[in-house]
């Protein structure tokens, strides 16, 4: 019988390490006022001298390993399996035989993409740091997740994202099953059947960590599900939620009021908000004047075209969505401190893009205000020539098609309330848009009926266990996710000051002590589950 | 808010009614001594001369529809819907505005087939019965399991059965998901989101009922599964288990025995058993002489094929599967009184079975008592002028493709403990068998991948709710079921003397106290999810 783990000295190591969908796979949105389909983050916010930067930790361990997977878990139709890749450390593990824990994620784009930044992604946990020699010791496992990286059926991308018929088995249930099978039989593998599993991811990730909970709970005892918005869909929550916060972020209060509680924030300067919020019928009455879209291009100093006649901008459009991509962006990477996930940007990135709209001279029009703002986004090195408006090197992501297809989270936004312009999401449009663009025939119930809707925390109250749901509240996401507590064990951990799954960054000594103290409560949290499962083998061994 | 039900006055009424796959979809198990592939009951055991003879009820009202399912709910794939049955009595309902529950059970054989039997077996809940004015009404429906019935996909029978590839799709999770998507819809329609669904089903449909409350605790609040062999994979039961329950209900008690204990029964007389026992040897001895099947043929009365020479037997062992098949369906069937379902059967039919063994004249032969003893089941109404081994009408059953694809249920036997052959369960030469007969690849550890395997109790007793497991310890499958509590919402009830999911048969007036008991206890649990579902609305509502 294992003894009861002390997890408090290095769980919250590495709950901040494993960030495994991180920002890069934030579940899809609508875009600006023209574009009718959501897409995962970042598709529109790469400058094209973005370059990775991730810290590294070559001391860190780790086996890379394939597992044949199965590509339709849910029938018997003659399809070939794919290799799934994952990375496993099992170096400091207590083993089974004192039942040590295995933490597992799952990983979509860029972690384990077999690019540069795979190891220190993974790395990043910091493992080798932690004070292992006084306390049991973890397995940790990282999937990833099938059609992104390298877990990639048909033998290619280009043939796993060649049309509808080959995308079709792109789903989170298959992806749940994918998990189910490789515990499983890993734990079989390693005579580790008794060992508890913790789940952990963000984002999307938090939302298959805490579904899977759900769906499989006798696979894993628990799961943290940070920033993961699984009531973001039909009218659940109102469809404004993510604009609306968004917004809330950009009436911006100056360095004094943070120490103010959040109701006062609102009734902070409005200048910022309120010059993004002019900025649109700007954009696009200017897009209509002759040679609009050629000043515009100039004023936002995007790359030029020569075959467009010096200009890049094909409609103003989508000048307003590559907007509308940073203000998302910067208030989900609205950190105390500097970061350089996709985008290097400073603390507080929010107060520095209206410190900029807000400085500027007077007289300075409201675009070249916006530029300003924006540029701290886009720009924040100062190494960027210009700006692309859409560099995506794939064309047809997974996310994408992941939120055409069953992920349909519908959003709009009006003037009353924040400071985009107005759009009714319609099902008919987005149904149009998806099927011109894969063909293919959205289901925007069918999570719900999986994975619940309306009922979903009603149901939970008397079923279910051991969820955390964590969130800050200046993540435009969290207005979609659980944020009151739902049973004794299915709890939701809650900062005014978080950004989009805060917790599950890496540790930095900027971190302010609602930070430390979120974590602290998440591992308080984890420990009692891995406690409590202690005791409940030991109850059935005596028995 | 609508006030709670009281339901012992007539829930007891429709438990004991909607009997829904019954025992003709008991789960598979291995066949005598020979065959390797388990089969749904009944395969085997149809005399020509059965026939069917369920009560009527021509006064209970229901309307028959049809639902446009999806195929596949877990992928995208083109394929195309199919019409889903379902019967619907929306008559003596509260209706949404009260909040009156809908009681759901799905079926697979049999029921709602189209024949004659359909409106009998769903009637048969005699829901006129009821004193309706006193209580706040239920909804009852009842769906018809895809490809079973006329819930064909692919136009018709033959088209949905022609190969691996259209058969594809009958899989567990694809049903469970037919039924949310139902349910969810039917609500929504009726704009009766917020009625509580309680689940019902017995046997195969047991399992589908505890792991639909498992996997939607959205859809439903509570799930009665009687006899449902959840635990009958891999090795979490001992494979012998099911033949030894059966060769325990042949160590037969004479009539004073009934009133001692459980412990009593096993110094019962065993020359019944013993009988059974002896003859497997004697037969398949009898088969290798010459004129030995002509004589079993005879001996037997089956019917006589003139291409064969007059005999039917082609070899021994599909006499001694014919036989098998006869003790594990009175097994099954063990009820305290006549019953008529697939056969007319009298009330304890195994006793009858053993007094005909045991009381033939001295000097009568091991193979003419156990022709006398399988009359029983076989001819009781003496109707028979001879016996078919296999008149299974299709050839290819959708449980027996069940069995092949994910339902593996490993099943051996030992002569030590049973009266059956010694028979070892062999994963390869089954997985062999089921690709000649359907190009299948098992997957034996899926189940319990999905579902839950060792770990199923365990993880139960910190997750979910509202689950009644009801077993009778006469009742083979009992043995690879639930029968100890596993949490103070998730039950056991069980009975000493109780067969295949008595509690779901149509109640008569020679029902025994413990089946009233059974039927009452469920009751009383059930009408306490209900109210329990209520006041917790009652708290939202006033939240």
């Amino acid at each position: 019988m294992a003894k009861p783990l002390i997890l408090s000295s290095f769980l919250a190591v590495l709950l901040l390490s494993l960030s495994p969908l991180s920002l890069e796979s934030a579940p899809g949105r609508r875009l600006g006022s023209s574009k009718r389909a959501p897409c995962f983050f970042g598709k529109f916010s790469h400058p094209h001298t973005n370059k990775l930067s991730n810290p590294r930790n070559p001391k860190y361990r780790y086996d890379t390993r394939y597992f044949d997977q199965r590509l339709d878990h849910f029938s018997f139709a003659d399809l070939p399996n794919f290799p799934q890749r994952y990375l496993i450390n099992t170096e400091h593990w207590v083993g089974p035989a004192r039942m040590g824990p295995i933490f597992f994620t799952a990983a979509t784009r860029g972690i384990l993409s077999g690019s540069p930044t795979t190891p220190a992604s993974f790395g990043k946990s910091r493992l080798a740091l932690v004070p292992w020699s006084s306390s049991p010791k973890l397995s940790i496992m990282s999937l990833k997740h099938r059609y992104y990286g390298e877990s990639m059926p048909y033998g290619s991308r280009d043939e796993a994202y060649r049309n509808a018929t080959t995308l079709a088995h792109l789903t989170t249930e298959q992806a749940l099953a994918d998990f189910a099978v490789l515990i499983t039989n890993l734990k079989r593998n390693l005579s580790a059947e008794t060992c508890p599993v913790v789940l952990f991811g963000g984002s999307y990730g938090g939302m298959l960590a805490a579904w899977m909970r759900l769906k499989y709970p006798q696979i894993a005892i628990g799961a943290l599900a940070s920033s993961a918005p699984v009531l973001q869909f039909e009218d659940i929550v109102p469809p404004e939620t993510f604009y609306d916060i968004v917004s809330n972020d950009f009436r911006v209060r100056n360095a004094l009021t943070f120490f103010f509680s959040l109701t006062t924030f609102h009734r902070e300067s409005t200048s910022c908000f309120n010059t993004i919020k002019e900025s649109w019928d700007i954009v696009e009455a200017e897009g209509q004047k002759k040679n609009g879209l050629v000043e515009l291009t100039k004023t936002f100093g995007l790359c030029r075209v020569i075959e467009l006649n010096d200009r890049k901008l094909e409609r103003s459009e989508d000048l307003s969505d590559w907007l509308d991509s940073a203000y998302s962006y910067l208030a989900m990477a609205n950190y105390p401190y500097p970061t350089e996930f996709l985008m290097p940007l400073p603390g507080n990135p929010i107060k520095e893009v209206c410190r900029k709209i807000d400085s500027c001279p007077d007289g300075t029009s409201v675009l070249d205000r916006v530029f300003e703002g924006v540029s701290v986004y886009y720009n924040y090195t100062g190494e960027v020539d210009c700006f692309e408006l859409d560099d995506d090197p794939h064309g047809m992501d997974g996310w994408n098609w992941q939120a055409c297809s069953e992920m349909v989270m519908p959003m709009s936004s009006t003037r009353d309330s924040s400071m985009f312009p107005e759009y009714n999401f319609s099902y008919s449009l987005f149904e149009e848009g998806c099927w011109n663009d894969y063909r293919v025939k959205s289901r925007p119930t069918w999570i719900t009926t999986e994975f619940g809707g309306h009922g979903f925390k009603a149901a939970l109250k008397i079923f279910g266990s051991n969820i955390i749901f964590s969130n800050g509240l200046l993540d435009p996401w969290s207005g979609g996710s659980v944020l009151g507590n739902i049973s004794k064990s299915i709890i939701a951990l809650v900062t005014e000051k978080g950004a989009h799954h805060i917790d599950l960054r890496a540790a930095t000594v900027n971190d302010p002590d609602w930070v430390v103290e979120q974590r602290a409560a998440e591992v308080k949290v984890i420990e009692g589950w891995i406690k409590d499962y202690y005791q409940e083998k030991k109850a059935v061994f005596d028995m």
